[in-house]
């Protein structure tokens, strides 16, 4: 017996909203749920917010009942979710009160591994969820997005690791949405964190496999200890989505590293998955093998089309090589966050603007300003200061230091009121999350939901 | 600076061959030339037996003046060709003296490296090639077709290579056709020949991406001192074709090895069959982002089909999982042979006969009974004596020991004399030689040469 690397699979949630549009139905998802559930995963990740958001938005699906039906379908597995800290799985920061009230409803429901990142790496945005997560006794897993830039060094990287474990947390995760971490890099950081918290520290790799090379990332991060890599099955793999799991059973062969992992479970969730891929063929992207470009922009593909469709709206596509060349600066003036959801809109908007007008940050999005004075929390580059200062004086506020929730109200009984206001609301605090998450979906959501999920596959046949 | 690692792309031959049924036009080719010449490869592959049938069967097209175009626009980077030994690029074994001729001619019109191989892996049937090669002052690749089987053991392949070294090949290929070879393996390959054959031959490694555990096995050959792979540029990549050329140069970051690839000119390429793929959509396989079933089963996808569609012309498709059980076994009987053209056909049609006779080897075709017999070469692995037994009888042939092409008259003159009678036959050696290859083709394409190329593509708005 070689030393046991365990596996995750995104099949449920990171799969489909990476390569279809977070938009498969439940049914699509229920017959693979028995062979999932036994074939040795470490978790099954199935919820976060896109998955969530879609639920009520596109597929008329409460997606409490989702997860709920998850957990009777799959009792052995651990269910995992992904979480944005203090954002949960909205686009703003919400009281602690609410935070802790999602974890509680969370766990109640079925969810057993709490993956909770902050896209600014502020680990003070987590710090509520995580406490939260442990004190229902479930597994809190502290994320690490990982970036490239001057200041993000795997000495930096590693410093975060040791506060997320002085943090409590069960795991730290390495979480690669740009499909960045090239192999030595994998290696090198693996290795420091093992280094710097212990063996016993559990770390987890989440790569995609937009670039092509974090196959072979995790082959490295294995050799340098990692413990669980998140995979998905091969009818849904590869593109933006990640490495295929049958794959990475089969890599390891000889290696002295080997899965639980039984292949006859694995081959019939694949055979179902390639029989319900076609379905979504309308939601699936363009093909697009690789794309090795993101390592010289570090503009993620899905940014790219974000802002593409901002200069169409403002007629001025062909200004869009300007946009890509002004992004890595604007970045760079604002601390070098990682470009994840908000971060990677907010920067792309600015650089938009910076070209447009054809004077840098003398307009400024709202946003921007926010980020800047610290309103989302703090990044690990310092703030341009010139640019800091035109914020101030364009948003006639001030800079923040502390964390951005202490500057909240407790809103969950007004969170509570709204809700109840709306046709069709059940009462259940599980409804008021839901509220609170998406407020005008969640109204539409209530008042549609009666007629039952939506399935939006298409017979591959019938569709053109 | 570290250790540098040669690249070879398929992109010319390999991987339209793989992904595109061979069917890429010239002019769809031609603006790339001159930003892969300038990339930096060690070779650029560019002819085969497959794209020398489909430019006559299907593009009306003339190899040979492929051959000297390519030339014409790439003067730079050497040419590489694969070659089926003493098949040339036909299907069955030629005389020695259309060797020799078919090999000074292709030197002659510009071609640099001759990658030698026999499906069989019996190096007597890749002799004469390698010599015909050598005499010209071109670059003599010998092959070993990598396989899997009770008798394909590191030790066993290592000796191949030492064989080959002692024929005087200027280079080893280890050429994984169905992506089979795992890391470990490759590691393990690698290191065995580099160790037995001397640091300073070179090694060359093709894999396909199929089973999506390659780019792994191309990491791992790197560390154990491979001097050059096969990769294609990632716009025509991954599936059944080839790893992408850019994700490699990326995956090498910080390890200590890199390219000399100039990754500006890869962009460039990249973006050219980008435009250029969905214009052969129609051609293009049914999507299948990675199949591990190959470990299991050992049947490369391309012979799953032929026996698919050999039981549906039988109405017999409902016992298509015996046939798959049968092949194991038949290409045990056979001396465990690699599966790949012509020996892949074979041992499935002998598999399809024995289902559907109820009776094993009762009937055999006359390719089996030949290959069985010896008249393709010997096979690693023992043959089953009484399936031999039976095979004379069937035949009332004899088995033979000796290198098949020794049984055989020059024939050069015989085949000119029968090119000469077809119309629009040139005169030319190379008009010879192309009849030689596929002697009914050839015959349509003289007649329809002065039409000039077609191009099979179809401007994607327009395709369904």
């Amino acid at each position: 017996m070689g030393r046991v690397v365990e596996v995750t699979d995104v099949i449920l949630r990171d799969a489909h909203q990476s390569l279809l549009a977070t938009r498969m139905a439940m049914e699509d998802m229920v017959p693979a749920c028995e062979d999932l559930d036994n074939a040795g995963y470490w978790s099954l990740e199935c919820w976060g917010g896109a998955t969530f958001d879609a639920c009520i938005r596109f597929l008329n699906e409460d997606p409490w009942e989702r997860l709920r039906t998850f957990k009777k379908l799959m009792p052995k597995t651990p269910l995992q979710m992904l979480l944005r800290g203090q954002n949960l799985l909205g686009y703003r920061h919400y009281e602690d009160g609410v935070v802790e009230r999602f974890v509680d409803k969370a766990a109640e429901n079925g969810m057993d591994v709490f993956r909770v990142f902050d896209a600014l790496n502020d680990l003070r945005n987590l710090e509520t969820a995580l406490k939260a997560v442990k004190k229902t006794g479930k597994h809190a897993q502290g994320t690490i997005c990982y970036t490239q830039s001057p200041v993000h060094t795997v000495a930096a990287f590693v410093e975060m690791a040791k506060s997320l474990q002085s943090m409590g947390v069960d795991s730290i995760c390495i979480k690669d949405m740009a499909a960045l971490l090239q192999p030595q890099a994998a290696y090198d950081l693996v290795k420091g964190i093992k280094d710097a918290c212990g063996q016993e520290m559990r770390v987890h790799l989440h790569v995609h496999s937009t670039t092509g090379v974090t196959m072979v990332s995790l082959m490295k991060a294995i050799e340098a200890g990692v413990d669980i890599v998140d995979t998905s099955i091969s009818s849904l793999s590869l593109g933006s989505g990640h490495n295929p799991t049958e794959a990475l059973v089969k890599m390891l062969a000889g290696t002295g590293y080997e899965t639980r992992l039984d292949m006859a479970r694995l081959l019939k969730v694949k055979a179902h998955f390639a029989k319900v891929r076609p379905r979504y063929k309308k939601f699936m992207a363009d093909y697009n093998a690789v794309d090795t470009e993101i390592f010289d922009s570090q503009i993620p593909g899905g940014m790219i089309s974000n802002m593409a469709s901002q200069l169409r709206e403002m007629e001025a596509s062909d200004q869009m090589a300007e946009v890509l060349a002004e992004v890595p600066r604007v970045r760079a003036d604002a601390g070098y966050p990682p470009l994840v959801t908000p971060s990677s809109q907010i920067v792309g908007s600015q650089a938009v603007f910076n070209v447009l007008m054809g004077e840098r940050y003398g307009t400024q999005t709202t946003e921007f300003s926010d980020l800047m004075l610290g309103y989302y929390g703090s990044t690990l580059g310092e703030k341009n200061a010139e640019v800091l200062a035109q914020a101030k004086q364009l948003s006639g506020k001030e800079v923040i230091t502390g964390r951005p929730a202490d500057l909240l109200e407790p809103e969950w009984d007004q969170l509570r009121a709204e809700a109840a206001k709306i046709p069709n609301f059940n009462g259940s605090d599980e409804d008021v999350l839901t509220y609170a998450m998406f407020p005008s979906v969640a109204e539409a959501f209530f008042k549609s939901r009666p007629e039952g999920p939506k399935n939006l596959g298409q017979d591959p046949a019938k569709a053109a």
